[in-house]
């Protein structure tokens, strides 16, 4: 699948506003303000809201997680196929709350590849962004760990890691990057694409708003003014 | 949700014909095989998968695992509220391709209760089964691991280990207890339930064979001519 | 090897001065004060300090941990029969900073027991305690981790855990309990023996103060307080 | 420390004959080694044998590994400040039997760094050779897990493997490169040198040899062969 840049990547974590049915609605009110304001925006789920969701809306949908395994004798381990047969286009790994081996990210990257489904690597300095960009992913996030679900936005506070990893990255291979973490409103995004990155992975931002739909409109309104 | 005992709970793993589209296949072949041969059946599947088997088929649905994680800031890991609102009314736990730490194991079963689901601990021997039983958790599942996948079954090679173990967890709770590991034949079964089981736990048998559908009527006769 | 209970145990962790030469010394300050008061101390150490730490002093060495493996081709893991062969006696397992899954729990209680060394499983609750009891460890330690380095004792501040604990430890088998978490004082120590535990697991108190002889000696006294 | 290349780095792993005494032993044998045949060879033992190795040869020794972590409140972790004062110059990460998280491999590094102690990194392939670069360790060894204990060496069996990962990681950093799985003779060595490699990455060939004087002969004659 193609997914158009600037990426807004919502990642839905475990939030209890955002599992099952209310997984559905969220995704519904991110495609709802993509379709609105003209702008990119995909939803990260739990394993288990895959199907649900993917059949609910048309924008991408995203698993949270894969594990570096393939078909065969697992016992409870999310699988790329299964995540891709069920409507996802891709995945996140090695999230800041879920990190794993390098030979795992190298494995899962592969698997991914295999299956068709996008990844997403998170990394939480350019010294790890540029390590997983030897591994090919389709985009790296960057997110400093100690900034994620505070209001201090990694490209305000910390743009030089931002240009760095970019930097680090492009060294290796030319794989678009991300940048998440803090990032709560439309001037935090249009710094960030200022930066150079080609979308945002947002979570509380959106998930825990009263009013997410408005919170998307301001972040796509950012990026309108960066691509005009 | 009470489940009718014996039972024969049928592990889908990750294996090839046990996903996705083909894990609603195989379903509605144990649905069928219940309903026809009148003996309780249910199935554990991918947590991607569990949305779209619950919708498809009446008989219960499990997890192969959850996370000890509640809802919150948590990326990728399988939620027993979502798996619960998805249509599962249990989980496996401690799967011995899914280890999990002992703590973890405590707080799993905890939360899992707390959200309603049934919990299914397996135990590689009749110490762990004894330990598990602190925790008391719905099921007890005895699965030797050098037995798993081949054909010589655990009830048959090794009774005096399912029924040391049925005496171990029983000086602590009444759990009922499941066995596995080699379960092929109907006198397998037989030979389990006669040993004191209430049910098996079966994977590559039923998910592998060509003809599951024969494989569950051979099972669940031997059930049968046991319990009249 | 035969401990004389009650036991003061004290885990060095990796604090900055209980390492190396400096584990050395404090251990010699545990092996003075043992001797002066009459009182069974021991001290868990680094695996790196096990060897020279034994040669130093002649009071029960500990190890922190060992891994769930036996001789042969694994790299980097902690070995029961190599940590025997330094000169431990035996070896905390499943310390909150350091938990383990279930099944390798057991397998290092057996290891450890094949090996000669004995074993000290921590838990962090009754049921958990009550789990190890099936593996028939030679102590258990009860850590609840929200009060580990706290100065909130869990002999004061929850008595009922200690009992509980004790009461479903014993009804499995006769393995004698220590607690700790948050023992500060010598009242915390004679409060911790009234309730029926056979010594202390103990950090921070002693590692972290200026004068670890002078708390050594107020827990020693408190222990005698009780057993005249 | 200043290590002399090409070098011959032995790892003991956890081989009953190379714990312990057994470990004095066999390092006095490397040091008799690269004494006689004036090569550079040095060791990687149990993180327990660091000790008394390091006071009884003055060839260097390495861990097998560290954890991630740094002083404080870390029960049972291999810490690197502990590994140094024991007399280790350096330590072994990412073995093929000790995988890490991938923002564990970067900490330990730059951990390691901090404490004075150098760093191998052990990679599977040419990828997370190129990836460990990224974190700028003292040495990337390579070593395909399916050639480990072997006899096919991956010198003769995968040279371009060998020369793809020099290459990718010469591409991020000029770090030094070792080689190892399946080396077993001269031959073996003297192909690996000839790719262009600074050294090899040994176990059994010499850990379990009855001959390990002789098998080191034969390693130190061929890296002459080709330093002449």
């Amino acid at each position: 699948m193609k997914i158009s840049l600037p990426l807004i990547l919502v990642n839905f974590k475990a939030y209890d506003n955002a599992l099952g049915k209310k997984a559905e609605t969220l995704a519904k009110t991110c495609e709802k303000a993509s379709a609105e304001f003209g702008c990119s925006i995909a939803v990260a789920v739990q394993p288990g809201d895959i199907y649900r969701v993917s059949k609910a809306v048309s924008i991408p949908v995203f698993s949270e997680h894969i594990d570096a395994v393939e078909a065969g004798a697992h016992t409870g381990y999310v699988l790329a196929k299964n995540v891709k047969e069920n409507g996802a286009v891709g995945t996140l790994l090695n999230h800041s709350e879920h990190r794993i081996k390098i030979d795992d990210l190298e494995d899962s990257v592969d698997i991914a590849r295999k299956e068709g489904l996008l990844t997403v690597v998170c990394a939480s300095n350019d010294e790890i962004a540029q390590a997983a960009a030897s591994f090919d992913p389709d985009f790296i996030a960057i997110e400093p760990p100690e900034l994620i679900g505070t209001n201090i936005s990694v490209s305000s506070a910390r743009p030089e890691l931002v240009t760095s990893s970019i930097q680090r990255v492009n060294s290796v291979s030319q794989i678009p990057i991300l940048c998440g973490a803090g990032i709560r409103t439309g001037d935090d995004v249009k710094k960030a694409v200022e930066l150079g990155v080609k979308g945002i992975l947002v979570a509380s931002a959106v998930t825990l708003s009263k009013d997410p739909y408005s919170v998307l409109e301001s972040f796509c309104k950012a990026i309108k003014s960066q691509h005009q």
